[in-house]
């Protein structure tokens, strides 16, 4: 079997998501915003999907390195587009990388009839989530203050059944941001809103001082917080030894450092996290994700996947180690997350009642996509 | 798809290989000499095999826990037996582990109509072998004095066509063994026959003191040999970062020492070895060994696979990483080592005449089984 095209298509959709000048998400006015369907078609006619890859990279880039190999050889492919990876630094990034591999794992499972988490070997069938808040904000309502993390919170977990909470608190631009003494009366917040008996993480601010960080995580053991993930800039992993030495509260890392399953590799031989962390987006797709999951086994360290979608929730059920928690979000009270975007014909992460996310056993990545839709609306 | 049945048929064959009294293998008289089959069978009658299983450990530890199950479930699977061993200590091995993982990736591949290799992510189709000869002897004209390992060598590699050559020389209770100086006058021999441009190893005695492995170490530094393997106790891994930082020669381990991924994690750590080494029989199946390569490649550490057999090769097909070369063997002057098994109507490891083992494209581990000759020789 040999790819014969690769496509990258545009569509239009309508966002009620804004950005910050900082380039965070907040709920905004709905406006029209586009997504891409990257296809990879064979001479057999077998296809796989990803969303989300960049037409100029896959086109110049990529394409004329898939045409004519066999979509089997995963292994080759990404090796192959790792080391054009030198030449092209600026623009042959991780996340096309991660494009390519899971619309290769989707064709893969579509060929065969299988979700991919049974062709990794799988491991279980759904998986807890946590909510994943979005930053703070100044929205009346929404999550303003620590009494809107806290409001926001009891919804979450007694209502809708999430069986954990994670906040993103205040960063720049809002005003008085960052500052660890109000990150903390948020937590606090919750904490009190939600007992003590509900797992919560906090993800703040990411150029906290190491003195700053500290006094975040000791303020977090008092609330007895379970995790807190960057603090700091990555780039400084001697910071995070110093601070994961220190510290009684798990820190989890990294998240955004760059090198994949290498620099995962030298985060645990310094002893600079608790937990490592990874998501197919950050390393270049499921298959070095599995990599970062397999080291970490090997030194009987979690994982904690890092953001949700298809790829991320079939990693999840494929890992015989924890992994304990999906990821879902980002979530805000003024946003139905349980919408279905308008190019899927249902969520690719429905969460039961009991707060468990499953895994689709539709083949390949599961994604019941809307082909309809996005033909209704090239760009 | 669940497992309905789970069995283990022991068979005779005619074998040529006798045991020393230390239990090394040496060409002898023919004799009769069991084997066995595990099959693993599901309620859609897909079935997934493996040779060399303990009928009475398959029968009483592993099939209760394997009945029911779903067979594409394999990291679930293994963790289950992983765990189980901490209470059969003796008796739920690591051989034990793989044969159920082989037959279980079989099965997957029968079942999907796919090579393993594949259902890896493939990288490569064939990988360079090398001539691996038994342990050395007293038989005249075998592998009883330097010249013997010589004129081996010179067959295997400029009539056979392998592209390296790797020495198991005089163990116990060999008369005059372990010798470093007897080693190093093979050594010698062999490099002296083959010129310069030929890749030689040496697997020696295992328990030489740390002088006497540095020694051995620093002799085929000069004969420009590529690596050296298990000169000591693997339980000492202390004398392996001691020779490792000394010898400028690649130090090649573990391959006994007990602890599958998380053995090699610490070795790699602790600087204990230059190249790590696994194989499926050591470490509880393809499985774990894929995680061995994984951690490995997150180090850019290369693996040397240990042993032949079907479920190494699909591994060395599907790693990016080297594994530079395929162990054949293991070789003797006195043995056929083309003849095919038996139990099979062609052999797992083809040869070609530059040195190049073929994995076979069949589905599953693409073993070629002649039932019909296990079914008249059953036990």
């Amino acid at each position: 079997m040999k790819i014969v095209d690769v496509t990258v298509q545009n569509f239009r959709y309508i966002s009620n998501t804004v950005r910050d000048s900082e380039g965070h998400g907040h709920p905004g006015d709905p406006h029209e915003a586009t997504n891409s369907l990257l296809t990879i078609t064979t001479d057999e006619g077998v296809k796989g999907y990803c969303f989300g890859a960049s037409a100029s990279v896959i086109n110049s880039l990529v394409k004329p390195l898939l045409i004519g190999e066999d979509p089997l050889y995963r292994e080759r492919i990404w090796h192959i587009l790792r080391e054009r990876q030198r030449l092209h630094l600026a623009t042959l990034s991780d996340k096309a990388l991660c494009a390519v591999d899971m619309a290769l794992w989707d064709l893969a499972g579509r060929y065969l009839g299988q979700p991919v988490h049974k062709l990794l070997g799988a491991y279980r069938d759904k998986v807890p989530a946590y909510a994943s808040t979005m930053c703070g904000d100044d929205l009346p309502g929404g999550l303003a203050t620590p009494e809107d993390y806290a409001n926001f919170a009891v919804w979450c977990v007694k209502e809708r059944g999430y069986p954990a909470y994670k906040l993103h608190t205040w960063q720049p631009p809002y005003p008085g941001a960052p500052s660890v003494k109000r990150d903390l009366e948020a937590c606090a917040a919750v904490r009190e809103a939600l007992g003590p008996d509900v797992d919560l993480m906090l993800d703040p601010f990411h150029y906290y001082s190491r003195e700053e960080s500290l006094a975040l995580a000791r303020g977090l053991e008092k609330l007895d917080y379970l995790w807190m993930e960057e603090p700091m800039g990555e780039h400084s992993m001697s910071s995070f030894v110093w601070l994961t030495e220190q510290a009684d509260l798990l820190i989890v890392g990294p998240e955004t450092a760059e090198g994949k399953h290498f620099a995962r590799a030298e985060w645990i031989k310094a002893g600079a996290a608790d937990v490592i962390r990874a998501g197919v987006w950050d390393v270049g797709g499921i298959t070095p994700t599995m990599k970062i999951i397999h080291l970490c086994e090997s030194f009987n360290m979690s994982v904690e996947i890092h953001g949700g979608g298809a790829g991320n929730l079939h990693v999840l059920c494929a890992m015989g180690i924890p992994g304990r928690y999906y990821e879902r979000g980002l979530l805000h009270p003024f946003i139905d997350y349980e919408a279905v975007p308008a190019w899927l014909n249902q969520r690719d992460d429905p969460m039961d009642n009991e707060g468990f996310v499953h895994v689709s056993q539709l083949p390949g990545l599961g994604q019941d996509i809307n082909f309809d839709y996005i033909q209704d609306n090239l760009v």
